[in-house]
């Protein structure tokens, strides 16, 4: 096999087999491929496209490229759940306790990423004393014992998929809705997931900005399952505002505390976590239907079980379970400013990745991989789309270690959130689902 | 300037500003930019294309990357000729010295290449003592004295686009128009010549094989050359078999001088030469029309001026100019063969670039960059499409340092030879010309 006709076939538009994309993985995780053939393959790729036997290959192939998780010591169905990521998504710290605590084993990896915070592994070592690097032994143990458990991503889970991100990236060949399914999926394969659940979010916060796209995407990545043997859903929710009020690492614990508390019930926050749950919780068959599901989930927020099984998780992951008590256990920030409405009208519209950017140049988020991120920093929303304010009426809070960046971020705040006049009707927050069935809307 | 960036404006059509590709073409040569990001850009490329100014801009960063040699102390407009490509394309040989002896400047850099066979460089060198590594006074001094000079390309010309193709060829970008285009057209600038005349080959035995895309190409030469202010036209030449009859190196020197002396005034290969000598000396301004500069030529090779004129250049770069009374001063093959028609019929059609690669085969040409060449072997062919022949009948011989390959050759160049029942009627041996007015068909 020569990458040379490999290249040449996918250019033509031709079918790879799955034998030669098992080639092309296993050869360039194992440094036999240069990278210039493979980023001539991946810019092939953007515009050939590869159909939905040749992603399955490309997944699973990137799979196989490193360790697989074996979970079958745990009892039950293990569903994970991924989001393609947002700002504000705190859902991740709020929906493995609230389905652990309905009888879901939750095993989850999860990666720390680059983003406009740090991801839900550098959110949790936020809880001072908790422990993300734990052993696949660790691992396992945990969850049987406490039903719960999230481990960081290690270097050899889909290593191929690291790799070919990391070319993507400066090849200009990120945005090829094959390729970013199969390299999310890669990695949960990988983690062992008997099912998966995705929340595909679609919005100006989003990595896909329109809803075809994102159903897309979606539609991909339910084939991929369903092709390597893995039922997956997605969700596509709405990214056109911050989900929760708080960005930041340790500011979005507090806020998922305050979910786990029972608080913000009627909030965008707790209505995707009641979402996702109900589905987390029919797909691992521990409710028979969603109505149910969502119910029993509400009850598990209000009478605290949630809550407790959120302590049981921190403390057994060495983390001080009296954090969700006493929110000053947690990183302070330093400097705190508030930024005020300079004109009086309706929200219109939030450029939420601007949003997302303020908080990471407050410190909250890496720009390059290994960066040191501030957990204490980052902005608290004191508004949402469709609200009325006036001027000197507060926006957001700010916090960081010092006042240094104030003055720009809150200048592009304030840019990124448009007042008008007219009332805003704003869109739906759950757009719908895609099941093996297709694309239903809500 | 970011490459990704360029890669990503690229990959989604826009243009380039001349600013970016002189940018992405100096930081390539000197090693500042990866190969992958080049591989990405050359797909980009292959898919989107670049416009008529796009592939001007790239053409002239690629002739600016080396030495760009200055010809302006030699008197009169020099004119370089250029073939894409093909089998027994023996012109260069005979139309150097023809269009010198009318009075033409003839100094030309010619390549080793590639190919069936060796470049015209090889071809040269098949004369005893016959110099082509001159240095650049040496060549304007030769071109000065005796109106002709030939040297081998030095790795000082336009060295991004060597740099260039050798990534396109294992990364399947090949075959891409305006690369191709931008590929020749920037060494005959950085050559140095005033104006530029193209011989496309179309056919079995040529890169392009049909003429859409050989008029495609062309015009998109032109173009360059109208853009960069160096005047060109292109002559596009059938390569639906060989055009000579010798394949091989010495092989097609003996053919070349027989020409010269005032033989095969019926061949294809005379034809062609009068053609592209009469658009040289037109274009040179020699000759007001190509009538008389078509009679002109044929009256040079008719009164032994043009056979002379190669003497000279011959002698003058070191040669033994006694070889073109004695071909036995040449290289002589050890081993040869007939390979006899199997069969009775007309020749329907030859697969040309099978009869190529039985010259390579032979010995004649390189498979990869430096391998040593046999200048003796080859092949000549004893017949032509249309040709009735019977069975027994020698269709070629074949020529090498001994006869291990004669069994698989013949068997090759019997199976590139198509004998049918029906009488053949050929297709034209010179389709057309493409100058600035477009392509207008002879």
């Amino acid at each position: 096999m020569r990458m040379v006709d490999i290249i040449h076939k996918k250019r033509n538009g031709q079918t790879l087999s799955t034998a030669e994309w098992d080639y092309v993985i296993q050869a360039y995780t194992a440094d036999q491929l240069p990278d210039y053939q493979m980023a001539a393959l991946l810019m092939a790729i953007y515009f050939q496209e590869i159909n939905g036997s040749e992603t399955a290959d490309l997944t699973l192939a990137m799979a196989k490229s490193g360790r697989m998780l074996d979970l079958s010591q745990i009892e039950g169905i293990k569903v994970d759940k991924h989001s393609t990521g947002g700002v504000a998504d705190t859902t991740t710290l709020i929906l493995a306790p609230l389905v652990a605590a309905a009888g879901v084993p939750v095993a989850k990896m999860s990666g720390r990423g680059l983003g406009f915070t740090g991801g839900t592994i550098d959110k949790l070592e936020s809880i001072p004393g908790f422990r993300t690097g734990l052993t696949e032994a660790e691992f396992i143990h945990t969850v049987k014992a406490h039903g719960i458990a999230v481990m960081g991503q290690t270097a050899d889970i889909a290593p191929a998929d690291g790799k070919i991100y990391a070319l993507r990236d400066v090849t200009a060949t990120i945005e090829s809705i094959p390729l970013i399914a199969s390299s999310i999926m890669s990695k949960k394969i990988a983690a062992g997931a008997d099912r998966i659940l995705l929340d595909v979010k679609v919005g100006s916060g989003a990595f896909m900005q329109n809803l075809d796209d994102a159903i897309r995407l979606a539609k991909e990545m339910v084939r991929i399952g369903r092709l390597v043997g893995r039922q997956t859903k997605a969700v596509i929710t709405s990214m056109d505002q911050p989900l929760g009020m708080a960005v930041g690492n340790s500011l979005e614990v507090i806020e998922a505390i305050e979910v786990l508390r029972g608080g913000h019930t009627g909030s965008a926050l707790y209505h995707v976590c009641l979402t996702l749950g109900s589905h987390l919780l029919t797909m691992a068959n521990v409710a028979t239907d969603e109505v149910t599901a969502r119910q029993r989930l509400a009850e598990s927020l209000a009478d605290g079980s949630a809550l407790r099984k959120f302590e049981e998780f921190v403390i057994a992951q060495g983390g001080n379970g009296e954090v969700v008590r006493d929110f000053s256990l947690l990183p302070q920030p330093r400097a705190r400013v508030t930024v005020q409405a300079t004109k009086a009208g309706v929200i219109q519209a939030i450029s939420t990745a601007d949003i997302g950017l303020c908080a990471t140049l407050l410190g909250a988020g890496r720009e390059h991989k290994g960066q040191q991120i501030d957990l204490a920093a980052g902005l608290m929303m004191a508004c949402r789309i469709g609200d009325k304010v006036e001027v000197g009426q507060p926006l957001a809070e700010l916090f960081a270690a010092n006042s240094d960046n104030f003055a720009e971020v809150s200048s592009r705040l304030l840019g990124a959130i448009s007042i008008g006049p007219k009332p805003v009707q704003t869109g739906p927050l759950v757009y719908g689902l895609v099941d093996e069935n297709g694309y239903q809307a809500k």
